[in-house]
C-alpha cells in the first residue's frame, strides 16, 4: 500500500522537485502540497512540467492533514520556529532547510549569525546524507537533509579523509553553483538581463554550508570554501585542492573511493582516459540523483584536485531526501530516482 | 518476456536517445548498439549520461545479430541504400531517418534533390506519427519515424485542418530549432564560440521536412516553412500564422483540438490565463515525450497563431519512435516515456 | 564646443545605453542623469561597465537643470503626461518611449488601449528613424525614437515596399527578441531560473509596435506581427515572409535595397554565399548600431523571406537616437557609434 | 603619420581581435592579414563583425611585405620555429603565442614538455604585461604578449606579493575560463551540443600558464593553478585563495593595490558594498581592456580571496598587446582601447 507524503512549501524549487519525484515514485502518493501565495492554484501553474501529471492544487498550510511522511521546504529558520505546528502531522518528517542539520551550536552561531531557536530539538534529527549515515537513516524519524554544496564537498572528500589518504594540510574547496540555488523569489540579482552570462563570486568566504561540512568530515580538517555562481540553472561543480600523504599514489586514492563507495547506487567514479568527458560535469548529471566524482594528481607536488558534480536540486536536495526516505522505509534505495540524464 | 532491440548507428544523438529510452523500458532489452568509429568503446564514452547504467560497448554493424526490433539511425540515404543488409535481422524495423517517410516520389525529388534510391520499398512503410497514424501502426512492421520539425508542425495543425477550422489561406510556419538537430559531427558552424548566442536563419526556404508535412496534412494546405536556429541544445518552438474561417471563434479551435486529441497521452493543451507559462515552451518539455500546444486568436483580423513545443530528440525522434513501437507491440503507450521534465 | 545632454530615467536599460554612448561621444558631455530610486548613487552602481569612466551620480529629476539636449527615458505614458515639466529644459528633446511616435490617434487607441493623453503635442514630433526620415530629422527639435522591433521590421521591409518589389499580399513578420526588451524591473517572468533557456511566445498577436510599423511603411501593407522571446540578453532577429511581384527576381530585390540604402552608414547588406555567416544574426551586431539585412527567395513559389538583425538597445533604441541627434546637430552621423562588435 | 601593422595568422581569434582593435586605432593602419586557409577571402567572411569596416582580404604569409609593426598570431611553437622568416619584415614584432614568454628554460621544459626550439632568441623579448613591465616595454622591439590566464593571475596577485601583504603560504588559484580560449578550430570538445551548459575541469593541474606566472611574480611564491571551463565564449574569472600576514588587515590590502596600481588606466578596483555588482565579473569587462580586481578577507582565519576578471581576448591577449604597442610607440596608452563594455 502506498504511503502518503505531503509537502509544506511546494511552490519553491526544492519542494517542487520533491513533488516531481514523489509523483513518479512507486510507493508514494502525494497528499497535500501547500503554498500560501498560490493557494487554490493548480501546482502546474508554478511547475509547468507537471501539466497532465497531476490535478493537485496548492492547499493552505493551516489546513494540513495527517499523512505518513511530511516534507518541510520552508525559508531558513521557519521549520525550527514552527516545528510544533507540524510535529504531530506525520510520524516521519524530512526537512529540506538547514534548520536541523547541525549538532554543534557554536558552529550554528558562527555561520548563521544567531542563536539556534530550538536547540532542544537537534538531538532527534539525523543528517540526511545516505552515503555517510545510511545506518542511522534506517530508523530515523526526523531527517535533516544535507545542503547542496555540502553534499558535493562531503561526497568528494569523505572517503579520502576516512581512509587517511590526505596529508594534514588545508583543503581549499571551490563550488561553482547555479542560479536555482538562490530560490524562486525574483530579485535584481536574479533578473535575467543582469544574471545571464555572469560569473559571480557569490560567497568568497563565510558560506554557511561550511558548518555542516566541518561537522561531518572525519578528522577535523582545515577546510576553506569559496562559492562562485555561473548562470547554469542547476548544478554544482566542486573542485577541492589539497595534498596527498607523502609516498601515497593515485592507486591509493582510487582504493579509498572503492573501499568506501564500492556499492553505492548513486556514486559514479569518473575514470576515463579518452574522449571529451574525462571529469565530472554538472551537465551530465542534470535531473539525476548521481554524484560523479573524479580527481587528478599533480605528480611532482603531491597536489590532489578532487572534482565532483551533482544536480543541486536532486542529489543536492530533493533526490537525496527521497533516497533517505527510501532507506528509512526499507524500499529499494533507487525507487523514483531512476532518471539517467540527457545527452546532449 | 522482454524483446531485444538493437540500434544501428548508436553514437549519434538520435540513436543515443533511443538507447537511453530503451534502457529504461520495462519490456525491452538492448542487444547491440553499433558504431564503426567507436567500435569496442563503452557506449558511455560517448553518452556519459549512461555511466553506471549499462556496460554495453559499441559493436560492428557488420556483426549485427538477429533481434526482435531493429532501429536504424544512420545518415541521410544510408538506410535506403543498405536496407537489404538489415531487412532480415528483425521482423520489426524502425528507421529514424527521412529515407522512407514519403510516398510521393515527386515531393522526394523536389525536396531532396535526387531520385529516391529504393522507391520499391516505400509502400511497406508506415509514417511513424502516433497521433495521426495509430491504427496503421498497430500492425506496422516497418515504421518510418516522423521528422522533428514535421512533428511540431503536424501536431499543431492537424486537428485544425481535419476539423475544417482554418480558412483556405496560406499557412506560414516558423520553427525555432536547436543545435542538436544538426547531429553529432563537429563543424565550424557548430563550433561553440561561433554558435553560442547565435540566432541563425537556418533554412529560410526549402526545408526538407516541408515534404512530409504536406503529405500528411489533410486538405492539401498551402504551407510555407522557415527554420531559424537558436543556441538551445534541444527543443523546437513552432509558430504557425494563418486565418480562421469567417465566423468561427476560439471555442471552435479548442473544440477541434479536443475532438482530435481528447485522450492522447502525450499532447498537452496549454490554456492558462495567468502566471508566466501561458504558451508552450521547449524548456518545459525538455527530455519528455510531450507536445505542448496552444494558440492565440487576433480577434479583429481572424489571424490565428498556433504554437507548439517539443523536444526534437524525444517527441521529435526517439520518443515517438518508442511510442510507435509501444503501439505496435500492444504495450502501454507510455511505457518507458514517463519522464515529466524539470522545473526550473 | 561640446553640447550638454541630460538623461531623465538613467537607471533603466535604454537610458543607461544612451549614457554609455554619450560618454564616448566627441561633441557631447553629460550633464545630469536622473533616477528617483538611486538618487545620489554613482551611475556605475547600476551600470558597472561605466566604472572608471565617469564619477556621475544619479540626480533628482525635480532638480533638472537646463541643458542643450534632453533625453527622456521613462515608462510608457510618463513622458506625455509630464511633458510640460521638461519642455523648457532644453531646445532639443529626444523621447525613447512610444509616447510620441504615432500621428494616427486611432492606431494609438487600438494598440495602446487608451486615449492618447496629449494629442495636441503629436504634430511637433518627428519619428526618429534616420533611414526613413533623415531630412525631417535635420531640423527636428522633438524626436520620438523608433521602437526596437519596429526598427528591425521597417529597415527590413521599407525599400521593398517603396520600390514596389512586393506583391499585394499579406506580410507575416516574426521578431525573435531578447530579455532586455522587458526592462530593468525584476519579475517572476524575468527570474533567471525561469527565463534561462526559455523560448516564449511573448506577443503572438497585438504587439504595440505594429502601429508604428503600419504608420511608416509605404503602401499600407497588410502586416501581421508575432513576437517570440529567447533568452539572449540583447538583440532582435526579424524574419518576414511575403511574396515577390510576379516575374520579379532576386536581382530586383538587391536593386531595391541598393537604391534606397546605397550610402547608409549603418545598414549592411548580407550577401555571402559561403562560410557560416550567410544571414543576419543578432550575435554579430551586438553592441553596435548596425542593422544587417539579408533575404532568401523561394524560386518556385515567389515567397521572399527577409531577415534583419539589430541590437535592440543600440540600433533599436539609444544608438539610433544618437544617430538622429547627430543628424540634427550636423555632426558626422557615425560620431560615438563606431563600435564594430565582437567575434567571437 | 600612421604606422602600418600586419598580422600573421589573422583568421584565428587572437589575430582577429587584434585586427578589430587595429582598425579602430587612430595611429595604425592595417597592411596585410594572412591566412593560408582563407587566402583571398574577405576577412569579414571569418570575422563578420568587420563587415562594412574593411575590404581587406586574407593574404599569403609567404607574400608578406615590410611593415612598421608585425603581429604574430600562430599556433604554439610556430613563431619560434619560423622566426627567421619574419624578423626582417618589421622593426617591431609582437608575438601573441607563448613561444617567447619565458626566460627560464627549465620552466619551459617542465610545462611545455619539450626543449625550447630557439633559446638563443629569448633574451631579446620583453614580457608584454604593461602593468608589470611598462618601463621595459618603452624600448622593446620584441614583445612576447602575456597569456590570458597569466594576466588574470598576475594582475590580481602582483601588488600583494610586491608589497609583502601575503603570508609565506601556498596560493591556490582557480581560473574559470571560456570557450574561445581553445581557439577557432572545431573539435568534438567544442561541438555546441556537447559544450553548451558544460562546466569542465579543463586543466586541474599542469596548466602551462603556471610557468609565466611563476617567472613574473615577486618572491617566488608556491602557487597552484586549477583551470575550469564554463560555456561563456569570452572571459576569465580568477579566484586565488591564500593568507594575509599575521596582524595585517583589509586596509593593507587596499593600500598595496593603490600603491602599485594608483594610476593604471585599465585596472579598476571593485570596492562596492551595495547593489549586485560587488565583485569582478567577466560579463562586465567583455570586449574591454579592463581588469577588474576585488577581494574578500575572512576575518577569523586570515584567508584572503582575491578575485579578478578580464576578457581573455582583449586584456588577456590582443588588448594588452595593443596597450604594450601604445607604450612602445609613445602613444596615449588607451588609444584604440576605449570601448567601455555593455550593460546589460
Amino acid at each position: 500500500m502506498k504511503k502518503t507524503v505531503s509537502i509544506v512549501g511546494g511552490s519553491g524549487y526544492a519542494g517542487g522537485e520533491f513533488l516531481r519525484l514523489a509523483l513518479g515514485h512507486p510507493y508514494l502518493e502525494v497528499g497535500q502540497v501547500t503554498s500560501r501565495r498560490y493557494l487554490g492554484d493548480p501546482v502546474s501553474l508554478i511547475h509547468p512540467n507537471l501539466r497532465g501529471r497531476t490535478n493537485l492544487k496548492f492547499s493552505d498550510p493551516a489546513a494540513l492533514e495527517p499523512c505518513d511522511v511530511l516534507v518541510l521546504s520552508m525559508p531558513h529558520g521557519v521549520a525550527a520556529k514552527e516545528f510544533d505546528k507540524y510535529k504531530d502531522k506525520a510520524p516521519i518528517i524530512l526537512d529540506l532547510s538547514a534548520d536541523f542539520r547541525l549538532k554543534n551550536l557554536e558552529l550554528y552561531r558562527k555561520y548563521y549569525g544567531e542563536e539556534h531557536p530550538r536547540p532542544d530539538l537537534l538531538g532527534q534529527w539525523v543528517y540526511g546524507n545516505p552515503e555517510l549515515h545510511r545506518e542511522a537513516l534506517k530508523s530515523a524519524n526526523y531527517i535533516a537533509c544535507c545542503g547542496c554544496n555540502a553534499t558535493a564537498i562531503l561526497l568528494g572528500l569523505y572517503p579520502l579523509l576516512r581512509e587517511g589518504v590526505l596529508a594534514p594540510k588545508p583543503i581549499f574547496a571551490t563550488v561553482i553553483i547555479s542560479t536555482s540555488a538562490a530560490g524562486a523569489e525574483p530579485s535584481l540579482a536574479s533578473h535575467h538581463p543582469e544574471r545571464a552570462g555572469s560569473i559571480r563570486a557569490y560567497k568568497p568566504t563565510g558560506h554557511r554550508h561550511t558548518a555542516e561540512v566541518l561537522e561531518n568530515l572525519p578528522g577535523k580538517p582545515e577546510l576553506y570554501l569559496t562559492a562562485v555562481a555561473t548562470d547554469r540553472v542547476r548544478g554544482i561543480l566542486m573542485t577541492a585542492q589539497t595534498f596527498l600523504q607523502d609516498g601515497w599514489s593515485e592507486r591509493d586514492v582510487w582504493q579509498a573511493y572503492r573501499t568506501v563507495y564500492g556499492s553505492e547506487p548513486f556514486i559514479r567514479m569518473v575514470k576515463v582516459r579518452k574522449g571529451i568527458h574525462r571529469y565530472p560535469d554538472p551537465n551530465v548529471v542534470e535531473g539525476t540523483n548521481y554524484c560523479d566524482i573524479g580527481f587528478e594528481l599533480e605528480e611532482d607536488t603531491g597536489r590532489l584536485v578532487v572534482i565532483s558534480a551533482i544536480d543541486n536540486l536532486v542529489k543536492g536536495t530533493a533526490g537525496h531526501a527521497l533516497q533517505s526516505l527510501n532507506i528509512r522505509m526499507g524500499w529499494e534505495e533507487t525507487a523514483g530516482l531512476e532518471f539517467t540524464g540527457l545527452h546532449p
